[in-house]
C-alpha cells in the first residue's frame, strides 16, 4: 500500500473512532444526569480502574498499554463534560462569584498597608505604585507582614514574590504555606542597586557592605571584583542604607535604592551595580478577604500532589482540556517530606470564563490538599 | 434508561473504540515502516493540524473540543508506538549506549575532585563519602568548581544541589545552564549545623555569626531568638569557621559542621541549632565525559519549551505514556526573557529500559534546547 492508501485506512478508523466517542460522550452526559438527580458521585474510581483493565484485555498485546492511556485521558475528558453538564457549584465557586460582584470597581487610593523593612525599602516604592496614599506600617520580617493582614491589623501588604534574576523569594513560598490570605493584586518594578555611602567615603575605603541577601545576589559580579571587602547580609536593602547612615562611619556602603539617598542622607559612590539590566520584581497586595477587582486575568493556585506517577500530568491536563494556560509553575518540596512537591501555579485567564469556574470546581477534588489564593491583574 | 443500561451503552461504545483504535495503531505502524524506507519524517506538523481540524468538524459542535484533545493524545501515541516500530536511533541513543558499554564497572577510589570552600566544608565531606581517597583541590565558587572540571584540571566535581529544608541551590541551576559538564554519581548528606566558637566564648557574648546564607536561613528560628546579633553571609561554612579562629576574636561564632572543630581547634557552643531535624543536602559528583555507572537509574535533564499553550502537557505526556515517573521538576525563569521558563527534570528510570533510550531517542524533537545531564544512581 503506498501512503495515500494508508491514510485512507486511517480516516476510515478515524470516522469509526469519532461516531463511537461522540456516542460514548453522550451516554456519560446521561450517566452524569442520573447520577445528579440520584445524588451519586460522579467520580467513581472502583468501575474507572476495572474498565482501564478490561479496555487493555480487549487491546491486541502490542497496544495494551497505548489503550490504558488513551482510556485515562478518555475518563479526563468524560468527566470534564460531565463537570460541564451539571455544573460545579461549590463552596469555591460561589465565593469566586459573590466576590466578582461584591468587590468595589475602584482599586482603593487609600488603606492601611503591611511592608517588610523600613522607609525607602522595595515594598514601599510598590506599596507607592499601588496606593496614591497609602499609611504604610512598617514590619521587621515577611512572616510579621503575613500575620499583619491575617490578623486584620492592616488591610492589605505587599510582599515581594519572585525577581527576575534570583528567581522566586523561597522564604516567601514557604511562608504561603502557612497564611491565610489573598492576593488581589499583582505589580513588576524594575530594580536597580546602588552602592550608598556617607558624603565623604571614598570608594577605595571601603571595608564592609550591607544589603539583603537578595540584592547581594543580584550584584554578585559587581561585588567579584572587591575582593577584601566583606559582604554582610541583614533584612532589608533600606535597612542597610540606614545602619550606614547611623553608623557613623567612613569605611562602609550599602546597596539599596536611589531612594535611600534622600531618605537617610546618602551619597551614591555606584549607580546600578546590578548584574542584569533587565532586573525587576514582581510584589503581590495580600489582604485577608476575596476581593477579586474588574479585569482579573490571573489566579494563583497551590496544591500539593499525590506521589503517585502521572498525578502532575493529569492536572495540567485539566488545565489543558479547558484551554488555559499558565504564566508561572513553581514546585517546591515539602520540608520533611522525602519527595513530596508542593506545586504553585499562575494561570492566565480571565475570572469571568465559565471554564476558569469549571476548574475551580473540578480541580480539588484531584489533590491532596488545594489551596485558592487569588484572582487578580498584574500593572507594570 | 437507569445505571445499567447505560453502562451498556458504554460498554458497546468502547468495544468500537477499542477496535477502531487497534487498526488506526496498527496502520500508523505500517506508516512508520513506509516512512523510514522513503526517509520521510515521522512527524508531519501539517498533517496533524489538517486532520486536527478534520476530527473537531466531524464531531458534534457540543463536543469538538473533546475530539481535539482525544486526538492530541492519540497523535502522541502514534508517535511513541512509530517510534518502538522504527527505533530512535539518534545520536544521543548511542553515546548513551556507549557510556553504559565503556564506563568501568567500578566508580573509582580515587581522583582529582574539585570542591567549593576549604577543609571542613560540606562539600567535602560528601566528597570523602564518594570516594575512598579523594585528592581534594578546593575552589572559592561553585563557578570555578564548573570550569575546573569542564577544562579538565580535576577529573571531578562535587557540587550540593538541593536541601531538604531550604530547596534547591538557584545559584547552581543557574550554572548549569552555561557549563558542559555530566552527572555521574549522587549523594545525600544529612547536615547538622552547629555554633562553632574559639575555646573560652560564651553564648551571651557573641556579636556576630558568620556562615553561608543557605546555612543561616536553615537556622533561622535559633537565629530569630538572638536579637542584635549580626548575622553574616560568607562564602561557605568551613571559611566561616576557619575566619573564627584566626580572628582571635572571643565575642564571635561560626555556624558549620561538627567536623569544623577539629579542623580549625574551635568548641562547639550550641548543638544541631538547624529549624528541621530531616536537613539533608544532595551532592552530584559531575565529570566532563560522559560516565554511566552500574545500577543507573536516575536521569537529569534540562531543557526550553516554547511558549505556547500546552508545550509542558505534551513533554509530561511522553514521560507518561512512556511510563516514567518524575523524582524532581524545577523551574527556572530565563534571565531577561518574560515567561519563558528552563525545567530541569529528573526522571525515575533505570539506563537500561528501552523505554528509556526511545525517550531519549524522541524528547529533543519537542524543544527548544535539550540538554542530557547524565545518568547516574543516587547513594544515602
Amino acid at each position: 500500500m503506498n501512503l495515500e492508501e494508508l491514510r485512507k485506512e486511517i480516516d476510515n478508523a478515524d470516522k469509526a473512532i469519532i461516531k463511537a466517542f461522540s456516542e460514548r460522550m453522550e451516554t456519560s452526559a446521561k450517566i452524569a444526569k442520573y447520577k445528579a438527580e440520584n445524588s451519586l458521585p460522579v467520580f467513581d474510581p472502583k468501575r474507572e480502574r476495572e474498565k482501564l483493565n478490561a479496555v487493555a484485555d480487549a487491546s491486541p498485546d502490542d497496544i495494551k498499554d497505548y489503550t490504558r492511556l488513551l482510556y485515562s485521558m478518555m475518563f479526563e475528558l468524560g468527566r470534564t463534560y460531565q463537570n460541564k453538564i451539571i455544573g460545579t457549584d461549590t463552596a469555591l465557586c460561589k465565593k469566586i462569584e459573590n466576590a466578582i460582584e461584591k468587590t468595589p470597581r475602584l482599586f482603593p487610593e487609600t488603606a492601611v498597608v503591611a511592608c517588610q523593612g523600613i522607609e525607602g525599602a522595595n515594598s514601599q516604592i510598590a506599596c507607592d505604585k499601588l496606593f496614591t496614599g497609602a499609611n504604610i506600617m512598617f514590619f521587621k520580617s515577611f512572616e510579621a507582614v503575613f500575620t499583619a493582614v491575617e490578623k486584620g491589623l492592616c488591610k492589605y501588604g505587599v510582599i515581594p514574590v519572585e525577581n527576575s534574576t534570583a528567581g522566586s523569594v523561597n522564604s516567601v513560598y514557604d511562608l504561603m504555606m502557612s497564611h491565610n490570605f489573598y492576593i488581589t493584586k499583582s505589580i513588576r518594578l524594575k530594580i536597580d542597586h546602588n552602592l550608598l555611602v556617607k558624603p565623604g567615603t571614598k570608594l577605595s575605603d571601603i571595608k564592609e557592605i550591607y544589603s539583603h541577601e537578595q540584592a547581594i545576589s543580584q550584584c554578585s559580579e559587581y561585588l567579584h571584583k572587591l575582593p577584601g571587602v566583606k559582604v554582610i547580609a541583614c533584612e532589608n536593602t533600606a535597612v542597610a542604607a540606614k545602619s550606614v547612615a547611623d553608623s557613623g562611619r567612613l569605611d562602609i556602603a550599602a546597596i539599596a535604592s536611589m531612594e535611600c539617598t534622600g531618605y537617610y542622607g546618602l551619597e551614591c559612590a555606584a549607580k546600578y551595580i546590578q548584574n542584569s539590566d533587565n532586573n525587576y520584581t514582581r510584589f503581590v497586595c495580600i489582604s485577608k478577604e476575596l476581593e477579586i477587582y474588574p479585569g482579573a486575568d490571573r489566579t494563583s493556585l497551590m496544591m500539593t500532589l499525590p506521589h503517585e506517577q502521572g498525578s502532575l500530568y493529569k492536572v495540567l491536563s485539566r488545565f489543558y482540556s479547558l484551554g488555559i494556560n499558565l504564566n508561572k509553575l513553581e514546585s517546591r518540596p515539602i520540608p520533611g517530606h522525602d519527595f513530596q512537591f508542593m506545586f504553585y501555579f499562575d494561570l492566565d485567564t480571565p475570572v469571568y470564563s465559565p471554564r476558569f469556574l469549571q476548574l475551580m470546581g473540578e480541580l480539588p477534588q484531584n489533590c491532596e490538599s488545594f489551596n485558592y489564593l487569588g484572582s487578580y491583574n498584574e500593572v507594570i
